[in-house]
């Protein structure tokens, strides 16, 4: 089916239940970023593929798609032929949905949506933006389901629990910490969606949603009960066995909405906003009170331990030799046989699949030739990939999940002669990823304050990547991990000793080039002086960098003298895990410029 | 008196009045920054005399004075021997007044204030933190007037008009851009309070505040009508001819309770919780509408038009004039004559006073030698004057009210030799200062996000200052204007083309030394690329930098070819206002290095 027929299907459906427009986000019951294949209906309804954007449909005033700048570029392809417009969220004179709403629907319409997909927050924008306009809503009404045939069932593969040697802390102290929260901030119970919340919480893993080890689940805690609401089929005796020796009770998935009803009206209910779906907030009896915060679990989560710290360094390091033998591989092979943007995706997964630990992908890869990595997170199909040749860049974005950490990390390789314009915005980026890398800053900064470090250097040149730049990174978890970040707008956690981010500032240039450098930063403390305590940036991923893209002018020398000594720790590193060939060849591109 | 007597009388009067805790803040009954004799009561009860602070007296749980960082060293030696406890804002582990209250006082107490002089929004922070200790507010009793005998009367100078010609915009046209403002808000009052947005809107200008030329007075804008509240007595038979030719109804300073107290039910009462007061916020009648906001007149002050702007540049060269006069003259009179902090000051203003269109300082010069110069804003008396010597460094915070412009400038000036570490220490805030001139940055930014560019050079070296890097200036108006500024908090306002703001890190050791170096920018807008609208920097203040302080190995070749070329340009626009002796010192103080 044409996805214009997919649409139209959708308002036939919304005419007969009296919507006027439906929204589809890209999120599933759990507000995850990254969702099973049962939660994709917004790449079903729209055709469009990536990881976020929004769908509304109208009977009446048109149809559009939302997303952000990392996907401008692809969307704006996807969507051709589709009768669905691309709104590019954060670009000046771009409405954002509920304004678009509020200017397009007639009053008294009804907006429809699956209220297990749609988070209290977005409900809450979406309704004080529309108040004057005295909107109905659906919300349960799951429409999508109804029209898409081969859809795939909630996924409902077994979980395992993950040792304390790698997680550092026991899921009992975990609950516990939580316990003194809720008495702190005079909660009774804590209602927990987000899987890899959940996941952190519990000490467990599964193979739920791909590249992210989670569990579909809910959780509530409270100080006499914790429950896990999870299906029973996806249980082992041995979990069974585990969870109820810790004194967790285990319900079914579904019993979650008779759980939260019959709760009894003294209790005080603590979720998350961002975090948790209109379905859950609207089981709660209207007499019950409820308390809105930012998931303690996020917060705790991101200040990794010390163990949990000394995994990450060692499964960097397993990454960091994958990722070296791939490119040497690459450096050897390319010309000789076909290599296509899909293949150098297979043979990067199939090293990293050689280490240690190894537990699959943290996303899928990024490989994009020439201007195919102007779009930042491109995937390629068969019918796009570029065979590489000796010439140009090619941005390769990947990570690995590890029993003892998730990786992820950029590097652009240069294949031929570059241009001089392509040159200059190499270093340019290299200049952002450097001057972030050795920042040194007062407690109490947030990446609000710093992001302008990595940024400054591309904005001289009048260049800017619309995406952040950096985020934090799970715990042999989720990728993508909160609350901390890089970014301009305002960021309200402060970076904190023990937290990991990422370091990736980009250039993207439609039809030209697109050139990212990524390593994962772990916060550590620095010094502690009269003016407070300063902190700074330990570096955990070792690759090495193409010196062929470098304008060494263009470096300060302190500029070089980072990288050099960079180089340098990548070599000491990692050349004990190599073949002599692969060692010769890493000597060669890590020595000093 | 001593201050641990009045201490005294206010707690007898409290034990009568039945109240527990008395709160006295620095502001007048208009929430401004500077105040008028009349309302320096903070000072009269406390004996400290910084610009901001808070005093807390209590009947049983002891004394306190909250002030922030410009204000730690002053503030100690001022508070010695007065029962009242330091509490340093911002610095771990001091709690704020409304938590300290929350700890300190028993369930049931009363805590008193004048209405007048405390802002909604600093209520509405205390009622938050206290609501669950059912705490009694007193809010009419102004304890202080009571006791202060010799207290002045509120000022009842004489105001005029601020000709077109420097203002660049008419009275008229400001308040058609209010009504248009209160149209697209769905409010149809506004009640001004603060009294520099009162000036700038009604172009008038005023002596009743030392340093800050605005009018006692309130404002009401509707679509109806628009009303000034002022004191007759301060209304010139012109000045009345021409505010009533532009339909403007004067009603006396008091009577804006009765004109509150009056209003229709159906109105809709927009006004600024910073800069309202209690008693203006309980005079509205529990029935009407009211909606809280930043003074739209904040907002739109805070934008230079281009008139303002070249009149600005003209007085800041005037300005700049008189400081190379002034340092000129110091140069060549020091270790000759006696010279003092205080001589100093007096001296620099007599240059100042040269110049056209002058109308007195915008703030007490700030003249701290040696290890004074840590205290941030130092004050001079003749106690603690500090005599001048052929050594260490001169710190000279100052500026100018011009009828085309305010100024303020801070030099320190090398008057011998200076230790490697004072040295080090005013070449890293020269860094800052460059490294935020020459920013070029996407708009959208704030100065939160650029802030770390100042900062940046001093924090690799362990140091910070405990104060923001930079604040808005008034035109011909106050020298701290909002609502934009460089700090590391969250600042909710984009950096608009035509916004002035200035550039001043420092390094303050007690007991040792205090450095700071201060420029105005100017935000101009750069290029527009593909990435969008890049803005930068003008630099508008010229005065050399003592190239004494500098150690030339610490700059990169960018640095120093800023500062050569900008003490060029301060060569070109100041050199042709200079008698020979004046251009011939400053052509070496301008060399390049």
């Amino acid at each position: 089916m044409l996805i214009r027929e997919r649409v139209n299907k959708l308002q036939q459906l919304m005419k007969e239940k009296g919507i006027d427009a439906y929204i589809i986000p890209s999120s599933d019951a759990h507000q995850s970023e990254y969702v099973a294949p049962h939660w994709t209906g917004r790449k079903w309804i729209t055709g469009f593929t990536g990881s976020a954007g929004t769908a509304v449909i109208t009977l009446k005033s048109g149809n559009g798609l939302w997303t952000d700048g990392r996907y401008f570029i692809q969307a704006e392809k996807q969507l051709e032929g589709s009768t669905i417009d691309l709104f590019k969220m954060g670009q000046p004179s771009v409405p954002t949905i509920s304004k678009w709403l509020k200017d397009n629907l007639d009053e008294n319409s009804t907006i429809g949506f699956d209220g297990k997909v749609i988070s209290k927050s977005f409900f809450d924008n979406l309704d004080k933006e529309l108040n004057e306009k005295c909107i109905k809503y659906n919300l349960d009404n799951d429409l999508i389901d109804a029209l898409w045939k081969d859809r795939d069932p909630i996924p409902m593969g077994e979980f395992y629990s993950l040792d304390v040697k790698y997680s550092g802390k026991s899921r009992l102290d975990k609950i516990q910490e939580v316990k003194e929260y809720l008495k702190e901030s005079g909660s009774t119970h804590y209602v927990l969606s987000s899987l890899d919340d959940i996941a952190w919480l519990f000490n467990i893993r599964g193979d739920d949603v791909p590249c992210n080890p989670v569990v579909i689940s809910y959780a509530v805690v409270s100080n006499n009960e914790v429950v896990l609401f999870v299906d029973s089929k996806k249980l082992t005796k041995q979990m069974k066995a585990e969870l109820e020796n810790d004194s967790i009770i285990i319900k079914e998935y579904t019993d979650l909405q008779n759980y939260l009803v019959k709760l009894n009206k003294d209790c005080i209910i603590t979720y998350d906003p961002m975090k948790t779906n209109m379905w859950i907030v609207n089981s709660l009896g209207s007499d019950i009170k409820t308390k809105e915060a930012l998931n303690v679990t996020t917060k705790l989560k991101a200040v990794k331990n010390d163990i949990e710290l000394q995994n990450m360094k060692n499964s960097h390091i397993r990454d960091g030799v994958a990722m070296v033998r791939f490119l040497h591989w690459l450096d050897t092979h390319l010309g000789k046989e076909k290599i296509t943007e899909i293949t150098v995706a297979d043979k990067l997964e199939e090293f990293r699949s050689k280490g240690e630990n190894f537990k699959g992908l943290s996303f899928t890869t990024i490989a994009g030739y020439k201007d195919h990595a102007a779009m930042m997170h491109y995937s390629a199909t068969k019918d796009t990939a570029y065979e590489l040749e000796k010439e140009g860049m090619i941005l390769i974005d990947s990570g690995g999940q590890y029993l003892d950490g998730t990786t992820d990390i950029t590097r652009t390789i240069v294949l031929g002669n570059l241009t001089a314009e392509e040159k200059r915005d190499f270093t340019l980026v290299l200049k952002g990823v450097i001057n972030l890398s050795i920042a040194k800053f007062l407690h109490g900064a947030t990446g609000a304050n710093l992001d302008v470090l990595a940024r400054g250097p591309l904005w001289k040149y009048g260049i800017d990547y619309k995406c952040g730049t950096g985020h934090g990174v799970g715990f042999f978890l989720n990728v993508h991990e909160g609350p901390h970040g890089f970014r301009q707008s305002n960021v309200p956690t402060v970076l904190e000793a023990g937290m990991n981010i990422t370091n990736e500032p980009g250039v993207y240039k439609e039809g030209k080039h697109g050139i990212r450098t990524e390593n994962i930063l772990v916060v550590r403390d620095d010094e502690t002086t009269e003016s407070g305590r300063f902190m700074n940036f330990e570096t955990i991923t070792f690759c090495p960098i193409s010196l062929d893209g470098i304008d060494v002018e263009l470096l300060t020398s302190e500029e070089r003298a980072w990288l050099n000594n960079y180089h340098k720790d990548v070599y000491v590193k990692l050349s004990k895990y190599l073949d002599e060939d692969e060692r010769q060849w890493l000597r060669y591109q890590t020595r000093a410029i």
